[in-house]
C-alpha cells in the first residue's frame, strides 16, 4: 500500500465539534473541500460503538486517496483500516505503537523543537505543534506560537503539522511559518458550510 | 508462549475501586491471596499514563504464573505484553480484536447463553456472564441471574467467568452453578486486607 502524505488541509473529524451534523457527513465535505488529511477524534464514545463511522470515513478518505488517521486507538487504527494513528504525550508513546501498527503512519502531538525531536527520533512520520493560536475546542495548557512553529519545522525532517486554533484569518501565516500541514476542528466541523469552508482554507496551500 | 488458564479467583483491578491503596500493591496482593486471573481496568486515565502500572503489574502476573488481561483495549495490552484482552458488547467486536492480537486471549462480557454462543463463535477464548448479583461497582443495566449463569455454561464449551456483586457470601454459589472463574472488584480491591480477601475468595475454588 502506498503511503499517504501528510500535508496540506487536515481536518480533525470529532463528533462533539460537529454539532447536530453527522460526522461521516461532515468528513465528505471536508474533502469535497480539498482536506488532504483527515483525523477521527472521538474521547466520548466505546471503540465498537464508533467503529461503523470510522469505517465509513475510511471508506471515503480511500475513495479521494487522502490520508485517514485515528487519534489515540491503534487498535481502532487496526480495525478501520485507517492509514495510521496520531497519539500525544499522555497517550502510548511512539515506540510502542509502531510495534503494533507496523508500517502505518504514526504522528505524534508535540509542543516544542524539543518533544519534535524526540519523536522523530523514537519513528514518528510526522509531528503536530500547537496550539499555535487560542482555540475554544481544547483547554489550551501548551501554548506554542508561530516562532515555535518555525523552530519545530528547522528541528526536524518529517512533515509538520500546525494545530491550534487555525481559520481562515491565519492559515496563511503557518503555511508561511513553514507548516507542511494545517489541522483544523471547529473552522470545518463548526461551519455552517464545511465544504466551503475546507475549501477556503484549503486554498492556503495553493 | 504457553497460554494461562483462566480458572478460579479473577480479580479485576481497577483504580477507582482502589481507593487510597496503590493499585500495583492490589495486584500484588490479589495473586499473594491466590488469584489466578487478573484484568486491570482503567477507565479514566490515557494509555500512556497507565501503562507504568500496567506493565508492573504484567510482570507481576508471570513471576507467579497468573494470566494477565487488559480490560478493552488490544493496544495496551500488546504494548503491556498481557496474556490477553476483554472486550464488551460496545467495545471493538471479538474478530476485530484477534486480527489485532493475534493468539492472545480474548474474552468477551455476555448477558445470556445467545451472546455467549456469539461470542464463542467468532472466537473467544472465554465468556464473562453477569451481573450475577447485585454490584455498587456498575450500574447494572442488564442483570443476570445463576440460572443465566447455568444456561451459559450449558451453552458453550470454552472457560465461563461469572461477575457482579460476587463475594464470600455467595461466591461457592458461583462456582456451584458451573463457573470456571469468579470475577471480583470491590471484593477484593476494596477489602482492608486484599491477600486475606483474596485467599478467603479463593477457596471456593478449593
Amino acid at each position: 500500500m502506498e503511503r499517504r502524505r501528510i500535508a496540506g488541509l487536515y481536518v480533525i473529524v470529532d463528533p462533539d465539534a460537529c454539532g447536530a451534523m453527522d460526522p461521516v457527513e461532515v468528513a465528505r465535505a471536508a474533502l469535497q473541500g480539498g482536506a488532504r488529511v483527515l483525523q477521527w477524534r472521538d474521547k466520548r464514545r466505546d471503540k465498537g460503538d464508533q467503529l461503523d463511522d470510522v469505517r465509513a470515513i475510511a471508506a471515503i478518505c480511500r475513495e479521494r486517496a487522502a490520508a485517514f488517521i485515528v487519534n489515540d486507538h491503534a487498535d481502532l487504527a487496526l480495525a478501520s483500516d485507517a492509514d495510521g494513528v496520531h497519539v500525544g504525550q499522555h497517550d502510548l508513546p511512539v515506540d510502542a505503537v509502531r510495534r503494533i501498527v507496523g508500517g502505518l503512519i504514526v504522528g505524534v502531538s508535540t509542543n516544542d523543537a524539543d518533544e519534535a525531536r524526540r519523536a522523530e527520533a523514537a519513528g514518528a512520520d510526522y509531528v503536530a505543534v500547537g496550539a499555535i493560536f487560542r482555540t475554544r475546542s481544547k483547554d489550551v495548557t501548551r501554548p506554542a506560537s508561530l516562532e515555535r512553529l518555525r523552530d519545530v519545522r528547522a528541528a526536524v525532517r518529517v512533515p509538520v503539522v500546525a494545530i491550534g486554533g487555525i481559520d481562515a484569518s491565519n492559515i496563511t501565516d503557518v503555511v508561511a511559518a513553514g507548516a507542511d500541514a494545517a489541522a483544523v476542528i471547529g473552522a470545518v466541523c463548526g461551519a455552517a458550510a464545511p465544504a466551503r469552508a475546507a475549501s477556503e482554507l484549503a486554498a492556503a496551500f495553493g
